[in-house]
């Protein structure tokens, strides 16, 4: 082909830098498969164990760093002696969401399916951002969703993409709404999801135009509240943009009342936006869904998978109503991706992310793995485990109910006792690494905290938690 | 504890509930070793016969749901069968990021350690949020960044965070500054990568005040067009609030003049972002460095370990020079964090993510297993690569060089051929699935690009892609 050598004309660096061998990086297969079964070991001993472990642990960042840091790395160090580093120092230092007594902020009860789907997909470099650059991935993600979508009971229009969590699959709601019907006000109450406020002042938002509205007795939207809210905006010259309901609120597990809210949202012209990061798998069994009507209604929608559908961090879901609204939204047609842009659907044009792993994968796999029935069932668990322990809770005449057991989270407190009092009970069951619990503020009040979502959580589990808890506020 | 038995009193939907069992989603652990073994050899498979398949494959819609589509599945299918189906038809039908003959977009050479260290991490449930919830995948997170930074040479300040991709690292750049400078204008040219654009109008960026300046004749930010855009801003009473420079883009691999343009952020007190997404990693070798001067000037940077740096999708790194900057902007304590957050890095305030599995875990585990001299020779070899494809290429009576070859990226075109022939020779070449390859436009001419990073990628890889395009176009 060439018609002179153009080896001839090469300069010393460029010919230094073709020596450099073309395995430079690869390692022998038979290493590769040893060191690749140490890890499946590592993690089935975990899985199978880790109810035996602490819930979570912490260490001091000064031996960390004697552990993991010093210098950068300029020679190699034996791969099997830093898997052992990461397993025993790295990766025992955190908060365990899939321990059977991790009841802290929300849980993350991953599955063995869910672990083997990502891991397929990280070995095989998925990629999910163009059809014509990912057919697979990206059908696998939007049958995934539409499973999803369909079981929850949203409306059959509507259309998904998977990102890393829901701050950003809300804040991409977000964004679709504002870019579709302009700027306006927004509204929600103190007990939306933090992550939320955050990300609506990140997209440019002004702060005056978020109404932080309070909620009712029972922690949820106020439908009157909205409403006079709405109309007092109006009567002032603005524009009601969105309202943030939430379908399981992070505190409490409170359902907003979402078909009121959707007739008010409908008067006015606003976005219904649900965040149902938290409680959405609930409606996979019958009594979750039997707290969420009008999930169908919502133009927007949240769940996360990586919460309470067993899957390893991260995956969230973002569900838009209307057809074709995240690619007008979010579409872009760089010359550079001339090539795959196509009449199929390309997951880069639906948020803010380019290049996208295959997420959907591992979500695939656990709800084919499983199937329906079983995953319902294993939410269902959940929920009854927190009615438990509210029956644990109402036997304990030291101890209070704050909010009823709601879609797996139980609120409570012991009588007579101060807020620190329940923090420092709190941090020293966590600290005693028995399990882990947080605390939270209700009404200016702070109070205990159960979040029990994970199926592998016995009824001893929440009798001994509960009355550790009980002993240190006696 | 309990003075009464709680399940005296229990609803029948409460019992049924518990009547889960709650080992509902457990797999016999021989089954799961099974399971796992199985992915391990055929990504070891997948890894030593990358070459010999196809670099990129597409399939039907309507097949694809055939194979792995239907109604929502209420019972469970074998696991072994699925796992064929994800790597034999959904895996198998995207682009192979890590072929080496993969030169379409940007590619992403995957290396094995870094996949291991992904699999452990996602087996053991990683989180990287808190640092009482994570402070080892925290400990890990920061010191890889750190060796980064300080490899690349970035300002010895410098705080990072992890995030999804380049989209997400540079928009958390831009709202970074915005929130420590105040609203102002934003200049880019049209060699800025796309996705960057499409971020700023998302976080509220008016279109009215991003300027998208004309290149210089080698498709880099030119200086003096720049002084002129932001004097003239300034004279219409305008604010200069921050430039974005790259640092290898992706049409050529071309290089901003950093220390002008940081010259001149200085004299208008404009934040400078250094998009390195693709280009950051040809830091970590001599060559490489030494187009980049400056970079220890930036404000702001963003580096993808994704591309250049032998991860599997995703992890980006966003750098940020002003201690405490990031929290600044990010920070979020809502009242159920209150017991996780401390004196330590709580990287959740760093970012727009809550839940953040630890990403920094295989990056760690990748410059540890190879070390920083085989990273930057791999590297090397990749700028090499791409500098020997010029040289056949100019060997070619057939062919022109358009743009050199630069950090990897060489861009060039048949003589005398329209622009449809071009976009035709990459999409035959990519169908034949010898190669994949994507044609861009540079000042308004179709032309063809390759991408070469991969230190897999051997000449007579490129021989035999150049070759054929030649002949499609001859």
């Amino acid at each position: 082909m060439a018609a002179t050598d153009p080896l001839a004309s090469m300069d010393d660096g460029t010919r230094a830098a073709l020596d450099v061998p073309s395995d430079l990086l690869a390692i022998d297969p038979e290493a590769m498969r040893r060191l690749g079964y140490s890890i499946v070991d590592r993690v089935v001993e975990h899985m199978a164990s880790i109810g035996d472990q602490r819930a979570i642990s912490e260490e001091e960042p000064a031996r960390l760093r004697a552990l993991i840091g010093g210098p950068a790395p300029v020679t190699p160090s034996p791969i099997a002696d830093d898997l052992g580093l990461l397993a025993d120092v790295v990766l025992r230092n955190q908060q365990h969401g899939d321990h059977p007594r991790y009841f802290a902020r929300v849980p993350g009860p991953s599955s063995y399916p869910a672990v083997l789907g990502e891991w397929l997909a990280t070995g095989m470099q998925s990629v999910a951002s163009s059809w014509g650059g990912g057919s697979g991935p990206t059908a696998v993600e939007i049958i995934a969703c539409e499973w999803l979508r369909d079981e929850i009971g949203l409306a059959p229009t509507c259309e998904a993409v998977l990102l890393s969590g829901g701050s950003m699959a809300n804040i991409t709601g977000a964004i679709t709404a504002r870019h579709l019907r302009g700027e306006g006000v927004i509204y929600l109450t103190d007990q939306t999801h933090a992550s939320i406020k955050r990300g609506l002042l990140a997209m440019g938002q002004p702060a005056e135009a978020i109404r932080s509205l309070p909620p009712d007795e029972h922690y949820r939207l106020s439908a009157s509240t909205l409403r006079a809210a709405m109309a007092e905006d109006r009567s002032r010259g603005l524009r009601p943009l969105m309202v943030v309901a939430t379908a399981g609120t992070t505190n409490t597990g409170a359902v907003d009342d979402l078909p009121s809210i959707a007739d008010i949202c409908d008067e006015y012209g606003a976005w219904l936006h649900v965040d149902g990061a938290y409680g959405g798998p609930a409606a996979l069994c019958k009594r979750g869904r039997a707290v969420m009507p009008g999930l169908e209604r919502a133009d927007s929608f949240v769940v996360d998978p990586h919460k309470w559908l067993f899957q390893p961090y991260d995956i969230a879901c973002l569900f838009v109503r209307e057809p074709g609204a995240l690619e007008r939204t979010f579409a872009m047609y760089p010359e550079y991706l001339a090539d795959v842009t196509g009449s199929e659907v390309d997951l880069h044009n639906r948020s803010l992310e380019l290049t996208r792993r295959g997420r959907g994968i591992k979500l695939w796999l656990t709800l084919r793995a499983y199937g329906l029935d079983t995953i319902g069932r294993a939410i269902d668990r959940g929920i009854g485990l927190a009615e438990y322990a509210q029956l644990v809770i109402e036997a304990d005449p030291n101890l209070e109910i704050i909010t009823p057991a709601q879609l797996g989270i139980i609120t409570f407190a012991a009588r007579g006792r101060t807020d620190r009092d329940h923090s420092l009970a709190a941090a020293r069951l966590t600290a005693d690494g028995y399990a882990a619990v947080t605390s939270t503020v209700l009404s200016g009040r702070t109070v205990l905290r159960l979040c029990i979502i994970n199926p592998a959580t016995t009824t001893a589990d929440l009798d001994g938690t509960i009355e550790r808890l009980s002993a240190y506020l006696a």
